[in-house]
């Protein structure tokens, strides 16, 4: 729906449970379609109507999710909330909580991750491998770190936004200008010289019982994810650590429902965990057509306290291919209908409103006999298709 | 959506075009949540609020169809009119088209089926095997046709409804009354002893291109769909048949869009053509999971003019079985969590208000190495679960 409803109500006894999201971008839209087939009705909130996920919602709340007054109306309205975006108020979300409503992941989980070195102590702490790291208060912090280092924003970064490698003090006067570590608080990780990127992703249910999708390889462009490859072509040590890695991660912030982990492989074959993501995850579209149960049906059945569905692949290898605003300009892609030709290309538009150079507007996967077959149909398809003017 | 929104607003240039479908029931709901990944906008009509569709429309329209100005206010909301259900007026549907708006499937398709003895006379002038049959405007009709036969109503029945088996004059006489022929057009079909009951779901486009989905079994429990078995495992010539006359008849109705067709095999291995649905169709609900591209996707693929997905199976076998209401009561089932322990089962449960004796309020899919062990798997799941009491 377009607009918030005068006629919100409360929930009632439908024929399933009512679910809210907190953010209605594609995240929200895919859980949304993942919980329709359970009956569920879907309660968005978001800051301002026209959003991805009001095609599929069944009411939208409009208000701030940092105002814990603005919070809390959404409580009633529905049994469970849950997030698309962790980078909401967890003063809001503990007031949420505080009133009686259900959260999942819970407020502990955000916290422990919210905060990048915060979420790197934790890990360090449950003894997992990762990159170096130290708090970066000062630049003299990060001179007594060493270079090269990377420097990176403590909170609210996403999408390599808010990072900055440094080879030297010049580059360290520069990106301390540049992501303004006066203001914003800034930490420092030994800069890795990783072979590939892997990333996975884990289910965990209120029981703490867990499923695990296949470990899959991501390749960034501009630090935004550009091809995810199901499953990764790595030895079977290399999958073992990011499995083990991975679930003893999602167990050290007692993470409950879908957990996108992102990390390093490194030349000599060992895996350091990068980040964590406490929600569903981009890396994880692949899921809707090419596992048994996808990243958001999964989301769903945990937060609502449902069994887990098979994480399996139903074919041998999948590929997604992110499909980004090339300029500014109208939502509505060119090319649609070219890319509809591409036999087994499944097209995702996420029905932003307006594209922007860089902007995730929507996704294709593909499913194939080996990754490379299945990423050659995924970029046939992707290469149709244009989002603000022609590239 | 729950109610109709005030703020209901006509279409603008948004991220895709906006389809509109008359019908609210779970074939618009599995249509509207196809649509949503093309970043679509999905406005359903229905007669009332609460229905099954709500929870994935982005706008609701309350009217009466069958009333051409209330029909003509879903022309301007959106960019093409599909529906669920083939007995709309076809006097209020064609002063929709004429209003300037676009129909699929047209107004002549829905004329040459929804009156079924006409339906069998299009088949029979395209030179399609049918059972024979014969008008039945008064008893004399009947007693003239000869028994055993099957006297059914020419409009408005479904799932069995307004058919009865006539063998002597004593049973056409509490047939006809129980059809009220005196007040409703029927017409009279030879019995068919059928070994098997076999569908197929064919989408066409609006160039006349068309793909087919298997052809596959039909286990029905009075006169209501129980089970659909993917592909169906008779002879390679008795498919083709099912192939050939069921793309000749969508062609000769020029259908637009996706089409369920329904076959008797008789014990020489001959086919009769059954009837024809202009519409998604119960027999290919396992689409959704078991085919590249669902009916539902391709539906919207064909009414909104672009390429047709492959309706290949990605597994070698399929399932479906239908989970009706026991009794009436509450829309929500019993059962639901057990049902989602059986590993492969995907559920899904309309969100009917209430339920009724019969009525359909969900299925369950299952995906398998052949059809025997799918609908093991489907039936499992299905036999947890509950709607309007225990069984």
């Amino acid at each position: 729906m377009t607009q918030s409803n005068p006629a919100l109500s409360a929930r009632a006894a439908g024929p399933a449970p009512r679910l809210g999201i907190i953010g209605g971008g594609q995240l929200a839209k895919m859980t949304a379609a993942a919980a329709a087939p359970f009956g569920c009705e879907v309660v968005v909130m978001e800051r301002q109507a026209d959003f991805p996920a009001q095609s599929v919602d069944t009411q939208a709340l409009i208000g701030d999710w940092d105002n814990p007054q603005e919070l809390l109306k959404l409580g009633p309205l529905v049994d469970v909330v849950t997030l698309e975006n962790e980078f909401v108020s967890t003063v809001a979300l503990a007031a949420l909580v505080k009133a009686g409503h259900k959260l999942w992941p819970a407020v502990r989980t955000l916290e422990l991750v919210q905060d990048k070195l915060q979420q790197k102590r934790v890990f360090a702490g449950a003894g997992l491998p990762t990159a170096r790291f130290a708090d970066a208060p000062t630049q003299q912090a990060v001179l007594a770190f060493g270079f090269p280092a990377v420097l990176k924003k403590r909170l609210h970064s996403y999408d390599g936004k808010g990072n900055a490698t440094v080879r030297d003090e010049a580059e360290l006067e520069a990106a301390w200008r540049k992501l303004d570590g006066d203001q914003h608080p800034l930490y420092v990780e030994a800069f890795c010289p990783f072979e590939r990127e892997l990333a996975i992703i884990i289910t965990r249910g209120q029981n703490g019982e867990a499923v695990q999708y296949p470990v899959v390889e991501t390749i960034n462009k501009d630090h935004i994810c550009h091809i995810v490859k199901a499953p990764a072509m790595v030895p079977d040590a290399v999958a073992t650590q990011v499995r083990d890695v991975a679930g003893r991660a999602v167990s050290a912030v007692d993470g409950v429902g879908s957990f996108g982990l992102e990390f390093f492989l490194l030349s000599d074959g060992r895996v350091l965990l990068n980040e964590i993501a406490p929600r569903v995850h981009n890396t994880g579209h692949y899921t809707i057509e090419a596992c048994v149960c996808s990243q958001f049906e999964n989301h769903v059945r945990a937060v609502l306290g449902w069994p887990l569905g098979s994480p399996a692949l139903v074919a041998p290898a999948a590929a997604m291919v992110n499909l980004l605003g090339f300029d500014d300009g109208a939502g509505r892609p060119d090319g649609l209908a070219e890319a509809l030709q591409i036999p087994g290309a499944h097209v995702h538009v996420y029905g932003k409103a307006q594209s922007r150079r860089g902007r995730k507007m929507g996704h294709v996967t593909a499913l194939g006999q080996n990754v490379e077959d299945a990423a050659a149909i995924a970029q046939r398809a992707a290469g149709c298709m244009q989002f603000g003017g022609k590239r």
